[in-house]
């Protein structure tokens, strides 16, 4: 199985996106991997491939979409672009079952829905991460951002494409759907809410257990969460935020806390690295773009050599597991199903 | 300046919002209080009351409004409450400078509307709490809640109360004010959010300094945050669940960690304590129903002595620095300039 990774998306690339694409070729000897971007900058990351390098394609390409550049307009007109050759080389290569990219997220979503082209049924393809719990399985959160407004029928996709993607990824059957609210009694919300209630109600084939209130998003209750987008981004950018909120005031309260404090800290030391790798949402691999006809991971913007390495992985495994496939079926299903209620 | 006090709102009803009064007496000697709820039950909390009874008054009220109840009705309905009797406490005495109560959101808010009333000009009165920041300040959250659906207007109306809110409160002048939304720049966000953008940016007596994503509300770069309630209310509560996650993630690691961990723990239990402190957003006491005309605290449902207290002194505070007067005259400014340009 190859996978397709955009050299030149993220913060730190190319270097540690290739050190990543290495780490993963270690970790699984069926991996074959295609690096996209400026060759001569790739070939100097590579200096210590040594036999890896039989399972490395490079595909020279000497732009750079970046997050200044607006993202429809750039995979329009950047045809020499990392993403954009990435992209191409996806649907060209039969053997690619798809993509990795730490680039600018619009611009990833853009290309994936322009290039590779949305499932049939799907209007809406979302963008789901998956989030730790405090029971440290993890949940689906979807959409986390790809479309700002929603209709109540997106959200419905959402339940489905996030529960095929929950059992692909995290090996859980039925996953319990839970429905961003401010409040968990059935007519909360706004009137997007409370038609999605209804929907998910009355939607086969899924899980769902109700509303969940964004203060139990992490409490492993719900495995799936569905969301417009726009609650959705603020759901994840909150829960990000507060997380390294009261990280940074225990550390300062540790600079600040004398001898004391210190020793506490060095002995505490393991239980801060264990906090660290539960609440590490990236440690999963990067948020997959769901909907489209091939799998696309997202990996965060600040992604190093750790988060890339499971992004590739991840790609690789979902490619295997046939999610696209699942996801086509099950929506498919769902269409005719709500057609024939139509008659 | 006398505070009234329903006494049976709240998870730990009668006995610790009696407890909070007394402290606050303690605390302030120029304070007054009205107890409003089962005289039988409010006069066994009093037994230590000693001199403090002097200035303390109760109101007799045989009935309570649940969460259970439906807020709009219930104000309606159970005329012989405590939250009902209270606010018509409030506004029969003129001594009366505000009202605390940890009972339902939804009846505190319903009765305040309907009882206390709008100031003139604000469509949509709004729930501000203050969150804690890394900084340590404090930012003002507005709405976090009371209105699910909002107009631009409406978060213009936002920002000029809860910049009057924060100065009175936090003491500090030309708050800086952020726009929640899910990216920086000028043009992210639904249609709401760059409308209101656009009204902000021309707001005249507010310091608007741009958007906020919802990972940087705690940051310290901003004073005031305004959002529609949804949106409010899905940041508020993700924060306080990610900050609970990561503090049970701790100690679950502490439980699990052995005698290393546990001797850390011990030394860094005033470190802990401190950032218990530091994050506690009930340490400033309730939130705020800016838009009323008088001043409205709603506390925590789960409030103890020591957060009634805290709101008790705020309402008597707010009231003396006349912030619904401040409010008054800033939002009759806003209408009058924005009738000006229509002209």
């Amino acid at each position: 199985m190859k996978i397709i990774v955009d050299a030149m998306g993220g913060d730190y690339a190319p270097e540690q996106i290739v050190l990543g694409a290495l780490d993963a070729l270690d970790a699984d000897e069926n991996l074959t991997v295609t690096l996209v971007g400026r060759q001569k900058d790739i070939e100097a990351c590579l200096k210590d491939a040594g036999d890896r390098m039989s399972r490395i394609d490079i595909l020279d390409a000497n732009d750079v979409i970046t997050n200044d550049d607006n993202p429809t307009m750039s995979i329009k007109l950047k045809k020499d672009s990392s993403l954009v050759k990435a992209l191409d080389a996806l649907m060209s290569d039969e053997e690619a079952g798809g993509i990795v990219s730490a680039g600018s997220t619009g611009a990833v979503l853009a290309g994936a829905f322009m290039k590779v082209g949305r499932i049939k049924g799907v209007s809406r393809p979302a963008l789901a991460p998956v989030l730790p719990t405090e029971k440290g399985s993890g949940v689906v959160l979807c959409d986390c951002g790809a479309n700002v407004e929603c209709k109540p029928v997106n959200l419905a996709h959402f339940a489905i494409m996030a529960s095929a993607y929950c059992t692909a990824m995290l090996g859980i059957d039925e996953p319990r759907v839970g429905l961003l609210n401010n409040g968990v009694e059935e007519h909360k919300g706004t009137p997007l809410a409370r038609e999605a209630f209804e929907l998910l109600k009355n939607t086969s084939g899924i899980n769902f257990v109700g509303n969940c209130e964004a203060r139990d998003m992490l409490s492993g209750e719900f495995e799936v969460i569905v969301a417009d987008g726009w609650s959705g981004n603020i759901a994840l950018k909150s829960l990000e935020g507060a997380a390294n909120t009261v990280l940074s005031v225990i550390k300062d309260g540790v600079y600040s806390g004398g001898l004391r404090a210190k020793l506490g800290a060095l002995f505490m030391k393991p239980v801060f690295a264990k906090v660290k790798k539960k609440m590490d949402y990236n440690a999963h691999g990067g948020a997959c773009f769901l909907g489209i006809n091939k799998v696309v991971i997202k990996s965060h913007g600040a992604s190093k050599r750790k988060s890339v390495c499971a992004s590739i992985l991840q790609a690789k495994d979902l490619a295997e597991r046939k999610v696209c496939e699942d996801i086509k079926r099950k929506i498919t299903r769902y269409a005719e199903e709500n057609k024939a209620e139509e008659v």
